[in-house]
């Protein structure tokens, strides 16, 4: 925990009077400096969130310090900037994938991507390209129970800090996603809370509208329905066909999965129920 | 119909091979000089689109002879960009309402705006600022029959071509809306067909969304599902209360709602089904 | 200042250690409750801003206080979220008075517009139609002194806190402007800095542009060069004429325009240097 | 000619009565059946455009009895949508040239990527996982013309339709330009005609934008001058540094290069002058 490098401290408990004067006062007096300092108030829940990034050594009971001036069920987290370890699961479509190489290869991405586990073996060879360890788990003649025991069994060997699906077309049961609690983050096919379910871009394409989108979220219990990371949306028209739909529509999954990645990624992300608070 | 201001041939019909050839072959025969043209071809219904504004003294006969030409249930229509009748009904919110009055009131509406009907008196301040008529119908202890007949006792006596719904807040009935097929134009808050129903905002609120949008569509006979004629959005964030996301809202809204009447005005929409067409 | 509404702290200085935690220390000590709070610090100028909202009476020497604790020439205010007083200078252009003169009517802009002055007669008939007195001041036959002199006498009676140039089509000169330092909001149409001067959307037309927007800032002494407070854009195309593309522009210069004067007017604008830092 | 694949027709001359009558009669007289057309016409400079596509064999005397319908200095082009051939040129991002290279890989882009050009060696990894050939063509201690001439014997031998400039970021001759007339592409970090020239981003950072761009135009003889394909834009904030606009820039680039590429190589784009018109 002794790094010198930017350090960030994310901090969420209910509300209180004069919680920044005395979780600064921490920092101030151990003489660390704060690059940036970020606060939210969620006044629905009475939650305070606060991310804080320093540089210098931290002490180590800096955190120990902290929880003994905030309530009681305060969540205190130290962290740093430095990569983290990440699955991606995927089905055939490469475009989320790709993007994500990519960006990987030439370090872009504040992540290690330690394997690909898909259950096509389409995309075994844009993994292979850029050498990360592609692991094909076939869905079929599998209960969704088996399926799942042999896809963690591969991933909890790589103990990743997160799992992005980049288009894995599979719901995960509810058993699965209790294991990666707000760490499995997830490309959806529109905009949401329009077109849940699957074949997004047809249903749009017979609802006649002028915009498509995507979004990114984190996976809970129930299928399209975690707390909401990043959106985007593009225009289109009555000329486009679904495959253009779809087409057009690639382009903006990608750029807001990486998006959302990033801020994950860099910790500027808090959970607050069934919402996201976005640091950026 | 034998004015001289620019003319608008607007033709729907099963697709067959040569259309475009035959139609313009009887513009060009008039000597008539096209201005501009678009045509589309909707290829799951096999319907061939086509809008044709020209300028020059069209013939009396010019219909005839389309029809002639064309499939035995072609619609054929000829008209003019001359202002068209409007009715506008909203209910307390302003923003729709004072927008298109100041548009009018520079005539940059494309339409006459003839009346403005409410189930509220708020609204009346605005609607005398621009000295158009105002009449306040309450829904208040009657059936929706009775309010929906007073209301159309109104409408009639201004022989609308069109019924502007900004910021109407009761649902229509099929036996009303049936009186003006694909007449009537509503403005949505929220991005369809995400969050229908009441309250709109409040849902993206409690759903944490990150993009928040309006519709304009026509009305048929299910809530919230005619075709829709444009859309736009916004980006919201965690830190906007639900009054906030209103408002920021309400300028889409009325943007996205004066875009669309625009578009219908001018004669650039076609509906197809459950979709428009459109020309711009 | 011993009022009850909801106040407004806006500190900017020299970057130091602990000033976040000192800051929030005069606050807590008098018990005074932060309803939120922003800070960012300018790297490359090494500037400390921030902006606290909160509720409470603030005690009559918390600037004195403030002051103490912070660098010596740190700027302190305090103020509220009252309405500031505004006049509008415009001077043929309707839409962007228009849309300011509704929303002022509604209560919807934090300001009192106490007039409007043009140099055209064009605007009376909007600004009486919303009851606000107009003062046609023409320029013709006089030098930009002279004009600006006649100018100044009727501002210096309403006394305003800000200046909203809502399309005034002359340049301020360096003298007038010195008067209202950082108090004067232009919109200029176009996305500063593509298409300064006169005719933008001419100049946007020539030169095949896919995309046009609007740029509100501070007026400075350079013509369209102050610190910039928001900017949109809209697509065009090949299809549009310079009427066309002039005719979307003012949907969007007035929407920009509305949108960085509710950030003025909730005093959630820092000027920095020739930027300007929103606290949002 | 005669294959049976999709068949563009590509036509512009000066406008005048009866064009698009004249041209559909040949493709109807041959049973040729239209899939979609469109047309524009430049009021300005009195040019008519149209872009048809039609399904069937087209005869060998088209083009012959086209020419003989149309004023005599008309162009006609005949194509279909078979894949272009196109070398990439670059220097030392690989953000654009990796998604293109991505797209080929997986047969999105409508092309043959033959070759990829660079005045450095640092993207020849990206290349090789892709297996496209890469020639390092280093600029130092040559002048221009000695460089271009070196790239230009490469180029030559990939016969290529297309140059996509993917971030190379030396400026070309206008001798070399001449050779690929309207057949270079070549995408700019900023939003033109805003921030010309070199380091757009520090330029953007540094007049405090709150919008950024990318624009993908042909090349012509003045830098940053040629018509503009396509253009995007993502918002900016005070707190972004240098480094961050580059990075979200960089996701702009790569989708509007992408974009205008898939406009360019399905034979949508005309050019008009310094303009463009795309028929989508």
């Amino acid at each position: 925990m002794n790094e010198v490098s930017t350090n960030i401290l994310l901090i969420h408990c209910p509300d209180e009077s004069g919680l920044i004067h005395k979780i600064t006062g921490v920092i101030y007096r151990y003489g660390l400096n704060i690059i940036s300092n970020g606060e939210f108030v969620d006044r629905v829940g009475n939650r305070f969130f606060m991310r804080t990034e320093f540089s210098g050594v931290p002490p180590t009971d800096l955190l120990h310090e902290l929880h003994a001036l905030l309530p009681a069920n305060a969540s205190v987290k130290l962290t740093t900037l430095k990569n983290k370890d990440v699955v991606i699961m995927a089905t055939k479509e490469h475009h989320c994938l790709g993007d994500l190489l990519i960006r990987h290869s030439y370090k872009e991405l504040n992540a290690n991507i330690k394997g690909v586990i898909s259950n096509y073996p389409d995309l075994e060879g844009i993994a292979k390209r850029f050498e990360i360890p592609f692991t094909c788990i076939s869905h079929e003649g599998k209960t969704r129970e088996e399926h799942e025991k042999e896809i963690y069994a591969v991933v909890k060997t790589y103990k990743p800090d997160f799992i992005v699906l980049a288009k894995y077309m599979r719901v995960l049961s509810p058993a699965f996603v209790s294991l990666f609690n707000n760490r499995i983050i997830n490309i959806h096919h529109s905009f949401l809370p329009a077109f849940t379910g699957a074949n997004p871009y047809a249903q749009a394409f017979e609802r006649g509208v002028k915009i498509i989108g995507a979004t990114a979220h984190f996976v809970n219990d129930s299928l399209d329905e975690g707390p909401i990371i990043a959106q985007s949306v593009i225009p289109v028209a009555h000329s486009h066909s679904v495959k253009e739909m779809t087409q057009a529509g690639r382009d903006v999954e990608k750029q807001v999965l990486a998006h959302s990645l990033d801020l994950v990624l860099k910790e500027k992300v808090f959970v607050d129920g069934n919402k996201t608070i976005i640091f950026d």
